[in-house]
């Protein structure tokens, strides 16, 4: 079972990714962590309770963390997520809240009470909190176990600027703290994310199931779809966050490839993007995995089975 | 018949692009100007008198030019093209040599001496020859026919470092000032070039033409062929500098789609960097073009064809 | 009473400072905080606590801080320091050590826990901890009173580079945070610690005195004196950080103008720079104070007459 | 006497420079070279013709050049030197215009006409003429005699913004071309022009004179002054460009000091800044002075004699 703290900004397809962790059992959440991205801080922490809650999972305490970057001015991505940040998800105040105590110190706190490379960091949000861990603790990144990232673009060009995807845009600096700090780092990129897209066909399946966390993920992926035909002019939004936790889960449905990442924290015109080099001296050095490639079958199959539990 | 202005780096490709050039009627070849790029700037003078010879093409004249970039320090190609720049091809000493006079200046004289949108500009090395001639003659950009330029990636990463290609990043200041000169640009980067490739029949169609043009670039394809064997591990070197010919004699084999394009010219990290924004709030008056397919079988029929002219 | 935290990175200067705090009645030390400076983190962290034994003020916490830089990679000025960061002052294993809990977090916690505006920071070394609190707590800048920097460079050029001091250098983007905050800031830069000078009577009135922290002054100050005149080639060291402390004992003693400031972080070139800009479009709004003159003579008689008690 | 091409953007203090110079005997001035700076390239190679006329001097030829920065987006002074460039001078179209050729080709065959060493530079405007003239001649830095140029801070801070001088910030990759040729050049910055003030009792001397020129340095003078009083509230405006042309007739007025001098071109915050580093590993190799101080007195004698003759 991997131990996992799951540090989200949900967030549309966080919320997916939140329903597909919650749903599996070979995954022991030891918390869920929240930081201002998709939506501000302290939206992000309520909707993770409310999808807690849906899920019926309040045995997973979630930390709130960083309300903006840890250098540049913050941005949000309100236009695909919606004002709330759930779309139109039907929102109620969870009845349990979030825990006291900072996201960050909350990753030092459980990853330093545990064996080293005993738990898992997936991150589906900016990488404020975990930079900030890093900070707080000298030794975390050589205690953490595997970090996989949803983040970046190299074939796909970006999704907020010509050259840069949201999540690393939004925090630039802290995503090149963590890739430079010697932690493993599988990165999933726009170039496997844009792979797996809710067509209908797999739209329809979730739909059929007539359990809360499927009717709620339905919504969701209803909601992104019409701005992916609308906006985009696409068929299928692309299910970004949901590939970390598919990748946990059954990483055989994705291809990766060693590399060094360096992310551009100094232009304005290139703010964000994500340097991907594969040409390296010595690539069994590399700490570095990107996604290139994704079953999305697969990865659809995996999470409509487990929406259904 | 296309008037046409080639500013070029001999080099191994370019010097395809040229005998391409050469043995095509619908070009009429104002002048050949060279620039420092895939070698030095004497080596490129003196390579693109050597194709003009063996073209059998005195009536062209060449013009020397830019000795470095706008600003930024020289950066060269040699292990790509060989010492000479020509790879193993046997080299002489050209019984023509270049005419007195800058290429850049050559540029504004002959452009300025035409009606408006008479000259096309073909580039194939970096962009300080016409930069230059911006600077020279402001009001050139407003003078000038298309511009085709080859350089850029934005599907295929760079080639040069992760997220920049070499003709760009050779003189990221040129190019961004003639893309933002406001003259129409057709970009020629590696998403398209890379689906150009000397594959072995392409190759072989080439090798069986008993022509001087033809057996020179006989002996460079085999050259870069190899290259991207030994070093990239592919199959056929792309052929980046002859679709820059090829579009203005067969546009037909080409997708292009209107861009924004904006050259990454401050961080260390992004150099030469072409950031290409599709979503335009006004594509009717993007001034930009950036070539996003190929027919490569056409380009390689279109080469054999003249090459055994 | 001045409730202070001081947050410092002892260094010989920061030292002196220490020592000048520690004996004025006038300020409340609540915490002293440490960071990695002039020096690793573990050694700022060490000698802040030797300098509190000597001074005989265990009664003040102490709290280590950040062991890096926000974002950038480390840089040290171990030359003006020796290598155990307090030159050639005799050291000791102190009695008493850190408290648990990271300096940022202490900073949080003790601002809050006072009201509004109560609680004054004096930060003579890189700006780390005191970023990282405004970004574990956002409320802090609103919370905190005066801030009191050493830091920057507008008239004398830089001292760690040509367009740097090295506080500022050392940390950019954590100065950049807090000057940014919103927070009221005076700052003293070179301009002003560059008037402040250990010449040789103010020297000789300081060893002149029988008492502990006197003593360890003296050896401070003919250290750095020593490296003034062999490396820099002037006639006593400028005090830097003790111009912080003098500065909220007696702010008579300086002049400050009300200011703009910006930090360079992102051109290697100037990276560090202070930007000050006086001409405001609205002075009155203006949150930070530059230092452009002291009273050197009052410093020295402030410090001379403390270190006597 | 000092062969001189003399390169300007008249502009205020350009066109009294332009007379010291034409009244100096000591030069013999080979071409003035106008550049687009204070106001237009159209404007500064008129306002050039125009000062000639007045001093009677249509036997130095005017090479109009630059319309725009090499490389940045163009920035105008018009603030500081009225709409005309000349304040409120009365103008009128000059009996003889401009020659043909652009500026950097006219300083190219210049120099290249005479020995190594024999031509002088004087630089009052950005260096964007002779940057394109290195550009177009790539062994011009190494034929040109020394390079004065007026641009640049270090203790003053900036004029334009922050950090930054006008000429250097109007076209910053031009001056670190210039700067970086190996051409021995000699700074006049703000640290030097804003101690050499036209004080009232320096502006009726030359008021006095019942010559031509002095008559029109006179109007352009107390234009500055009363800019200099309303706008920045000082007494007597610092007379920037004519420091070059003393310096060329009597150097022993200046204090100059060897220094390593990079100029900023990526960061939009401190663009333009002028980094001097007088920490030199070899002093003897530096081919670049900053001049530190003048003799304010000494200048305005020379120039009051001058413009009496």
């Amino acid at each position: 079972m991997t131990k996992l703290i799951f540090d989200c900004d949900p967030g549309v397809d966080d919320a997916i990714a939140l329903f597909l962790a919650f749903a599996s059992p070979e995954l022991e959440l030891l918390a869920i962590t929240t930081t201002a991205g998709n939506v501000s801080a302290s939206l992000t922490a309520r909707n993770a309770a409310i999808i807690r809650q849906i899920a019926g999972r309040e045995d997973v305490p979630i930390h709130a963390g960083a309300d903006r970057p840890l250098f540049r001015a913050a941005v949000e991505a309100g236009a695909f997520h919606g004002e709330s940040g759930l779309g139109p998800l039907e929102l109620f105040t969870p009845a349990k809240g979030v825990e006291a105590g900072h996201a960050a110190q909350a990753i030092v706190d459980i990853v330093m009470a545990h064996a080293p490379g005993e738990v898992t960091l997936a991150v589906t949000g900016p990488c404020t909190n975990l930079a900030l861990a890093m900070q707080l603790e000298p030794t975390l990144a050589a205690r953490l176990g595997p970090v996989v990232v949803m983040g970046g673009a190299r074939r796909e060009g970006g999704n907020i600027t010509a050259s840069a995807e949201f999540n690393i845009f939004a925090d630039p600096h802290a995503a090149q703290v963590v890739f430079a700090s010697g932690a493993r780092c599988v990165v999933m990129g726009l170039d496997v994310t844009h792979q797996v897209r809710a067509d209908p066909a797999r739209t329809a399946a979730i739909a059929a199931i007539d359990r809360p966390a499927a009717k709620a993920s339905t919504v969701l992926l209803e909601f992104s779809n019409a701005l992916e035909r609308d906006i985009v002019g696409g068929t299928g939004a692309p299910i970004h966050d949901p590939c970390v936790i598919a990748y946990l889960l059954a990483p055989q449905l994705f291809t990766l490839r060693r590399c060094d990442l360096q992310v551009e924290t100094s232009s304005p015109l290139t703010l964000g993007h994500t340097a991907v080099e594969f040409r390296l001296p010595d690539p069994a050095a590399a700490r570095i995995e990107w996604a290139t490639g994704a079953d999305a079958d697969g990865v659809f199959t995996l999470l409509t089975e487990r929406l259904a539990r």
